[in-house]
């Protein structure tokens, strides 16, 4: 049986059907692993001591031994260039600024097996860069990490892409109207209702909780969101903690219950000068399991099909330990 | 430079970016081609001799010997059930019936290998089942064809899927009504303008037109278009023969200028008993070669990033010769 849900938040349609899980995939029997094997790799730009092969650094984080831990390097192919760059400006044009965060000085590092620590390093240079590209001019700033070749990375080494913008993306206004919609429904913010109902939350500290949205386009998605910030630009140190120990929790779950898997994670805030919507919003991470390819059916009728039965999953991350 | 354009039909917003293309892709250069290499697999449940590994087919064309061409037959894993499956029917319940259509009794065709005649029994396929699915409590009947697993197939034989749905998909109704607009704006239909101004139209017979949309989400997109038509169940004999020749035509010129890549396709067309949008729409198949994967930007931001020269496909397209 198939049922046609609408997700709250992103206001996609979905079809529920468990059924389908039970296909068998001829490609996915075959597809071998591509895991990193050293430390350091000789043609990977992004490695330490590989620094001549990139654009001059923006911003890093040092040791005690004066190396870098992680670092950002504006994009060599960048989706947005900033205005200065364009003299025949036209009305159409986008500008912004594409810098490539490296997240560790090892080849071999990636979310699933770094530290807290290592996470914290991470936060704090999303946070920096974060504040340093949202000038004057622009209307958004996308933290983005594409995980593996089937969610879009081009490079092993672990890193994550910041963006800002001209413009406020349409999945931001739509998330901000579907949550004003859900509060006017429900008198209570569709993230504070998470919170209190529990029921999907597998980790929660004293400013995050971790949870399984239900309606999700993807099958595999992990919401992390902060309690009671709208806007990531107003984390703090205590914060940044949290942030990376339940984030460091999440991926060993991940690791254990549905496997090291291709992902995406991108950061949904609030655009800053919103003042307007800030008791509807939270500032959270989505993380998406890219276990299948999107095909014709979902390209065709813009309908997702969902075949992960979430409430085993949820039992499922809630029970393994760390 | 980046340019933020917003597509006539889909609605969709993309940044065209053309200096992205240049980057490179360490995955990519890993990758192994999967092609099909025997007429015959053992264990492919759509291959001929292999039939009592399919459930019962539906509707067959057969040679002089007896034996099928092309089938179809039920999804033995549906996305969605006929109403009669389910007795507790609940509001958000949906319906329809999901079948494989078989294309080829050799495990090596595909379509850009195929003949026009190849096509033809295919087409011919689609014609019978859409008319057939199309039922009293069905709004729409999706063809959609997968190729390969980057385009979400999971079984290398190749086929379509057909599935008839008891509501209107979402990028329909979205196509129509910018359609709709695109006439109230320009006097003219957004396909009748296709045709008449030419730039983008690389093949063209009695019937049909094969064209490169302007900013597509996908980049590499040829849309196939029936110039006088906007219900496919409508299809003549004359206008399958031609069809089916614009088709082999264009995976041929795929098959040279882009390369034996991933593929979607899928029929676009008015639901059946839509007289109000008769004018504004034809019906047409949109081919996406999926070269790339989408990446946390597009879902994170709703927005696609397009780095193809839309003007030099369409020059390579119009130059090769069949």
């Amino acid at each position: 049986m198939s049922e046609l849900k609408k997700n709250s938040i992103s206001g996609k349609l979905i079809i529920l059907n468990t059924e389908r899980s039970k296909r068998c995939n001829e490609f996915l029997k075959k597809q071998t692993s591509c895991m990193n094997k050293n430390q350091y790799e000789k043609d990977c730009p992004l490695c330490l001591g590989n620094e001549n092969m990139t654009p001059k650094e923006t911003f890093s984080i040092i040791n005690d031994r004066k190396k870098w831990i992680v670092r950002s390097i504006p994009n060599k192919y960048p989706i947005l260039t900033s205005e200065k760059n364009t003299e025949n400006q036209k009305d159409n044009f986008i500008h912004g600024e594409h810098e490539v965060l490296v997240e560790s000085n090892k080849h071999d590092a990636n979310f699933y097996n770094m530290t807290s620590k290592e996470f914290v390093y991470i936060i704090k240079m999303y946070v920096n860069r974060y504040k340093e590209l949202y000038k004057d001019n622009i209307k958004y700033v996308s933290i983005i990490k594409n995980y593996l070749m089937k969610a879009g990375a081009s490079l092993e080494h672990s890193h994550s892409q910041i963006i800002s913008m001209s413009i406020v993306p349409p999945t931001i206004k739509e998330e901000i109207t579907n949550a004003r919609n859900y509060f006017n429904e429900n008198n209570s913010s569709y993230f504070d209702e998470m919170l209190s109902n529990k029921n999907n939350i597998f980790i929660e500290n004293k400013f995050f909780y971790a949870f399984v949205p239900e309606n999700s386009s993807y099958g595999l998605e992990i919401n992390i969101v902060s309690k009671y910030k709208s806007n990531f630009e107003e984390i703090n140190e205590d914060e940044i903690e949290l942030l990376s120990d339940i984030l460091m929790k999440t991926y060993k779950k991940l690791k254990e219950v549905t496997g090291h898997l291709p992902f995406n994670m991108f950061l949904h805030t609030l655009p800053k000068d919103d003042e307007d919507n800030l008791k509807y919003y939270r500032y959270h991470f989505h993380i998406i399991q890219r276990k299948w390819f999107f095909g014709g059916f979902e390209l065709s009728n813009g309908i997702y099909v969902n075949s992960i039965d979430t409430e085993k999953l949820i039992e499922k991350l809630k029970n393994k330990k760390n």
